[in-house]
């Protein structure tokens, strides 16, 4: 294991959370908060460590899968011990586990909250928690790899481990490159949000932090009742914008080129818009009876299933008190989540394109015993490799899962609540049903349950594997 | 299609259906009971059908896997529509979804059941009921096989799509020795617990009964209380052969052409016991309060976990009022399932060896890139093809799985129930959680729900894959 490049890359990324950490000490001008302090002085520490840190080049360029892995993994692990040090410093929230569990949720853009109410927070707390969102949404490696100079052939190893989906696609030769064009994509889609959000008269605070939940697919909000108080067409515009970040970044990138025919064939994408209809339809169908009117339920419907599919979790209604089936859609579309590239979790749609494929062939072979077919996805055949790694995926997954259940379930919760908690955490999401509900909060959980539950977001962020590779003690061999 | 051929081979099951109906006719002989008109005259129109449709021998011998597939489901779903003929026309279960629904619980081993009670019943029809579990268990089909002549290729089909586990294991060269050996090692095993079950004290008719409920890995019993009135000697034999039934025959064959090194160097067999010994002590530490003493804890643990793993369904005490904890290692063990080969359903446990063996391939070949190891079982390195059909399995059963939840739903049964109805009747276990839960039952449900259910009963006991090659319109193409 090169050690010297790992600590190089950490101190890098405190760098780069120490100068965003300026965003909320700005805040805090703005709006003449006394907490400001606490992220004054995280920030001071991060630019310091981080310009220590980075002082001395790493002695050996050895960059390999393993230390892509553990690298992604620490980063994000060391960006939340220190990203949740100004909420416990200013007392907002007193206990360190909590401030953690807040921050990896927020990195994660998993929204899950220990919060029970975040109108008494300060608004550089609440800017920080939602920020936290935008710049774990695209990934802190691929930031450091868009901005500084990271020379050597690593960035490959450390894009694929950081980057959600099943292959990784580079849009440009470079990955620096792809970087940059990912990143500008993003921050453009958000920019365009947020003038949207303030044509509409949302006060200008809201219309940064919603659109940074959106982006990021993220879900914290800044008011108690999430985004059931704004209008109408604010809401609209949030479901809207929800939708558009879970699609393949690709995707945007072909209609950059001028490529727009490309674009709309992307098989991905295609799927995933008709697995938002089908939900939306199956839904207001089955919880009219909700609604006041059908208009009314459409809207909220699909603002909730939006919210749900791109893992981002908020909401509008209490969907926990919906009709069974219209829970079960919702559940079964948090194990979907958005599609690859993108910033939603979840499984990925493109991850359950190739599972039912795979399955549609198999059943083909089964009539056709000779038929050598292969499963394509986006008019190519997929490589056996792509396949066997979904496939792995998966058992991961599921192991991690069944783990993860099994401690939860010391909580003594009913079934749906301990099951949701793990889906929703696992896949990024944030609320789940129960007492982990939309209208209810993660604080009530035993530490334990809350360390479980870090991982599986951290797990579910980074994809699985880069987290198990730490517990492997093979990993720290020499 | 040859359909030709499958004509004949679906005669000759209603032939042995005939012949086995019998047992219930003599059972109503012996204890005077009328209800025995209606088994005598289903017996006489089953032979009467077999006699007439196996005259005429198949015109053509052509036989590949989709006739493979498709004779063997049409045999299950054959078998189960006459079989709850009796039921119906006897009257003592008046509705023929009922009755259906508790016969293909019965052949399929799941035990679910739509009676809140049995004790009512003519014990002609609750021989009927446990026998169901015995014929299913090692295979309608095999038993065809072992006894009479079907001369020709295709005996290595249909073996295939009946018998559960990723690859099915000849014991010796010829299908229908190997068959013969099986069933051979089946009854001989069942005739030793009806020996000391007797032995006991047990009453004649429980200890036939409740002993084809074991080895068919079943969980029809024959009282109201399932198995809690039974001595605690009586239960401690049930669980010692639950455990039994669900262990992979070839160790039984190792051990009859005495080679026991071999037979006890069994890796799934291993991990199966394994798994028992680790669920018993983890819910014996949780759910301790429960029990008054340590040593009542052990036997009534121990009796559930081999219940639930092995896929039974017997029980006896009342596990849903245990804590969530000891809830949980249940589903997980309603999933892991027995082992393949046995008569247990599940997704069987060296599949899930498999899986967690990929994983840990998966995180070593990440630390070392050019590691090509493969994975192993049983001391041999897996083929590509079997690895490839174990994660098509899972995807086949996620997908029937979400499906079925998503109808099961509109009952608005609480989620914990809903999911568990579906991982009971999907893995053959019998009773799930709530509403479901081992002290109720599935009579309440609708009627669309029960057949999505008789459907999850089959896919789950013939491998998904031979049910749902029904649907495909290319099956019933020439």
């Amino acid at each position: 294991m090169n050690y010297s490049i790992i600590r190089f890359i950490l101190c890098r990324v405190l760098e780069v959370e120490g100068v965003f950490l300026a965003l909320p000490c700005l805040t805090a001008l703005i709006y003449r908060e006394k907490s400001g302090w606490a992220f004054a002085a995280v920030c001071a520490l991060c630019l310091a460590l981080g310009f220590v840190g980075t002082r001395k080049k790493p002695k050996s360029q050895v960059f390999y899968a393993r230390e892509g892995f553990v690298t992604v993994s620490l980063s994000w692990i060391v960006l939340s011990l220190v990203g949740a040090l100004p909420f416990t410093l200013c007392g907002e929230i007193p206990s360190y586990t909590d401030a953690l569990f807040e921050v990896i949720s927020g990195f994660t853009t998993t929204g899950a909250s220990i919060l029970p109410e975040v109108e008494s927070l300060s608004r550089c707390s609440l800017f920080w928690r939602s920020f936290t969102h935008w710049l774990g949404g695209m990934g802190v490696l691929v930031f450091v790899m868009a901005v500084l100079p990271l020379a050597g052939g690593y960035n490959m190893h450390l894009m694929r481990a950081e980057s959600p989906g099943p292959s990784v696609g580079k849009l440009v030769p470079r990955v620096k490159h792809t970087a940059q064009l990912l990143y500008g994509i993003y921050l453009a889609l958000t920019m365009v949000q947020i003038i949207l959000l303030l044509l509409s008269g949302m006060a200008p605070f809201d219309a940064f932090t919603m659109s940074f939940g959106t982006a990021g697919t993220g879900g914290f909000g800044v008011l108690n009742d999430s985004a059931a108080s704004y209008t109408m067409f604010q809401q609209g515009v949030l479901t809207v914008f929800m939708i558009l970040f879970g699609i393949n970044f690709n995707v945007y990138y072909l209609f950059l080129i001028m490529k727009p025919k490309q674009a709309l064939c992307c098989e991905e994408m295609r799927t995933y818009l008709g697995i938002i209809a089908a939900a939306v339809l199956l839904i207001v169908w089955n919880a009219r009876d909700s609604f006041a009117t059908l208009l009314e339920a459409f809207h909220h419907v699909a603002f909730q299933v939006a919210s749900i599919i791109t893992t981002t979790g908020f909401s509008t209604v209490n969907f926990d008190l919906w009709p069974q089936l219209s829970k079960t859609v919702l559940v079964i579309l948090m194990f979907i989540g958005a599609c690859a590239g993108s910033t939603g979790g979840g499984i990925k749609v493109s991850r359950c394109l190739v599972l039912c494929k795979s399955v549609r062939k198999e059943l083909r072979s089964a009539m056709h015993p000779r038929s050598v077919g292969r499963v394509r996805l986006e008019g190519r055949a997929l490589e056996p490799e792509v396949l066997h790694s979904i496939e792995r995926f998966f058992a991961a997954y599921m192991i991690v899962f069944a783990a993860s259940m099994l401690v939860i379930s010391l909580e003594n919760m009913d079934f749906g609540s301990s099951f949701t908690a793990v889906a929703a955490t696992l896949n990024n999401i944030g609320p789940g049903l129960g007492a982990v509900g939309p209208m209810e909060n993660f604080g009530g959980l035993s530490a334990l349950s809350k360390y479980v539950l870090m991982f599986d977001m951290l797990a579910g962020r980074l994809e699985i594997f880069p987290m198990l590779v730490l517990f492997m003690p093979a990993t720290w061999r020499k």
